[in-house]
């Protein structure tokens, strides 16, 4: 079925009711017919085009340069928390960010019954072999920096009877590399099958072969800091302010249910700038959280202390980002999000990123320990009430007079909109 | 700043030799001003919309009813394996959903010096006052078949020194339920400090009061079934199929590098789902990984199991999704994803969109333990090769020939470009 044909089908079979939805769908269809080709072929089935906004938080100086960065996010105040903390962080010296790896890793998973000596044996004799087989694929990556670093055997037998697997781990340069990668261990996994045969180890076979998510070695490090005297937050003095904000950490440190939130606002801002610069979020996400969960227990992904009277906050994450291919080189936006960040290569992405969820999680846990989530979310979500209200521009302007000295919340915005109504 | 004064900013800052990124901007823009205007509300400092695909993925059939599920993603194939998934499935019983449990939670985290038993006596003495403190917010959420359920007091000293908090449990009914949670949490926060005062309970601090992404009760679950006679998939007998299959889930039950990228591979159904219901994926994705890794290593979401000659396959999974509130009420194509799924409410949403999770799981490991995944990967992805190496309509028709039959990277995309090209 042609795009016009499945929207006659869903019009035809949802939209009885609501005739006026087939000409939303299209309402959302850019005008400039080559262009909405373009994002009509991005995935399959496609019928329009979901908007987010595209918006942008300015003033992050990190390693002592200012970036204005890019952010696309659904959620009102994230990105004003963003800008917001920015701000404060400028004023104290900004953000401190460093890359402490950038390996990314896969898997041939294997099913061996034999003995163990043998299956280490063949693996060292075919393992050039491996190499060699992926070369017309390594090449191209070694030139541009990247490449394959090594491939060991591990034996998980202990945990998973018969269970052995090849980790393979690869620099991928600027690209997040998961092409590269799964071609590679495609290819391993083919050649190792026919060098079983060649070498009659009929007990060797191979379940599945996969890059991973979970990229423990590729990690960023984002830090602020500064005197603790310079923390004062509105009535709060520095100390005071210093030591709630530690032992805001601390409770995200040692207790799941606080943990799980207080790291979902840091990927409220790392999100952000991986859907503005085309990247994937579900690999961020899983390898973030898995990494948050690696000592045992699900904790933070920040830390914050207070050093010779130095405040200390930061995050290490790991994340396997890429500037060029898959949607970087496709989708305009990301283009333009790209030119507003002057072109990063990879490692200064992940850079500015980790200072993002690093913001982020400042103004999360500032708001927490000084006025609450509530009043400053409401404030920025006053709008889109108002909007669900459906009020006129002269009811918004008296709300928004009204609201500053009031407390937000549906109800009480509604009674408000009925209550001007009910005068006029 | 205007939205034309910020981009005037960006345009000198950041565009200087790129001057046609401005009109890109604006090219995304939607022609009727009124629809623009409520997009730009949505969040701050906004200055264009960020295209994402909106596709629908048909033939899922969900105890006993077939659904159309609308998804919004950038990412290439997914829904093309969600459709795939659901009619293997639609053949073979269809998915079977129930929610185990709705219940979100927050907690008011305290700093609390004292004897423990004084502190256990004031909670009992105030737990009704904190109740009633609320009661004008939760009148409202009672009427819609929500409210608060209970308050805890939890004793953390053990692993904190002085934590202490206030474990508070909510029913939300077809609302994600934040801001009432995050309201009434707040006020519990506010009328305690105040007791305190009253009972002169000096050394009892409030530290912040919040929701958790982390509702382990609130929790949805998916399955498939079949005979393993029934599963014959290419070349592979069912038997066969079974068993390999459930050997895959076994190694991601396993081995975190595995799991994580199984269980992203699972977010990517559901976040698009979420995504196009208006829902919050960074909330959803938090609590599901963090619910992955509970046992003390991290985990499969899914599990797999042959009994009695059937094959099963399932899947358990925390999400607190609205189908009312936030953004589902403001974003037109919210409104039309929820129309195209028939208007569910929060208890089918979860269901329904558990059950495309758990399609996209088994789409995912059925590829690997059979052709590998590049294969159908790179098939879906050669529209976005082609349009990223600019190939004409005719180039394009000539290149999908060719790469049914020879396999597809960027590398040899480029070259049957180039040789078409040298020809031409």
């Amino acid at each position: 079925m042609s795009k016009a044909e499945k929207i006659d089908w869903l019009t035809k079979t949802y939209f009885s009711t609501n005739p006026t939805y087939r000409q939303l769908l299209e309402a959302y269809w850019n005008t400039d017919a080559k262009l909405q080709k373009l994002h009509d072929e991005f995935i399959e089935n496609t019928l329009s085009n979901f908007y987010l906004p595209f918006a942008v938080a300015p003033n992050f100086l990190i390693n002592g340069k200012f970036y204005t960065v890019p952010m696309v996010i659904e959620e009102s105040s994230v990105v004003a928390a963003a800008g917001n903390a920015a701000k404060f962080w400028a004023q104290r010296g900004g953000f401190h960010t460093r890359v402490l790896g950038s390996r990314k890793n896969g898997q041939v998973h294997l099913n061996y019954r034999g003995e163990r000596a043998t299956l280490v044996r063949f693996f060292e004799q075919v393992k050039p072999r491996l190499l060699e087989s992926v070369r017309v694929f390594s090449e191209r990556m070694n030139k541009r920096g990247g490449g394959i670093i090594d491939i060991e055997l591990v034996d998980k037998t202990a945990v998973l009877a018969q269970h052995y697997f090849l980790h393979c781990t690869f620099e991928t340069a600027d690209a997040m590399g998961a092409n590269f990668i799964n071609t590679c261990l495609e290819q391993f996994a083919q050649t190792l099958r026919q060098e079983a045969e060649h070498h009659g180890l009929e007990s060797l076979g191979v379940v599945m072969s996969i890059l991973s998510n979970y990229v423990p070695e590729c990690v960023v490090y984002a830090e602020v800091s500064c005197p603790v005297s310079d923390l004062k937050v509105g009535t709060m003095n520095g100390p005071d302010f210093a030591q709630k904000f530690v032992r805001a950490v601390a409770i995200a440190q040692t207790e799941t249910s606080r943990a799980v939130t207080h790291n979902k606002r840091i990927m409220n801002g790392i999100d952000a700038v991986i859907l503005a610069t085309g990247n994937d979020f579900r690999a961020i996400e899983a390898g973030a959280h898995a990494y948050a969960s690696r000592s045992g227990s699900y904790t933070s992904l920040t830390q914050a202390k207070i050093q010779e009277d130095r405040f200390v906050f930061s995050l290490e994450i790991p994340m396997a980002l890429g500037t060029v291919g898959g949607l970087t080189g496709l989708h305009p936006l990301v283009q333009v999000a790209l030119a507003i960040l002057e072109n990063p290569n990879a490692q200064q992405l992940m850079q500015i990123t980790a200072a993002v969820g690093l913001a982020q999680n400042f103004a999360a846990v500032r708001s927490l320990i000084t006025t609450g989530i509530q009043n400053g979310h409401m404030k920025m979500h006053l709008n889109n009430i108002l909007n669900q209200l459906q009020a006129s521009e002269e009811e918004k302007n008296l709300a928004k007079a009204h609201f500053g000295r009031h407390s937000i919340s549906h109800q009480s915005v509604q009674e408000f909109l009925e209550k001007q109504r009910s005068h006029a």
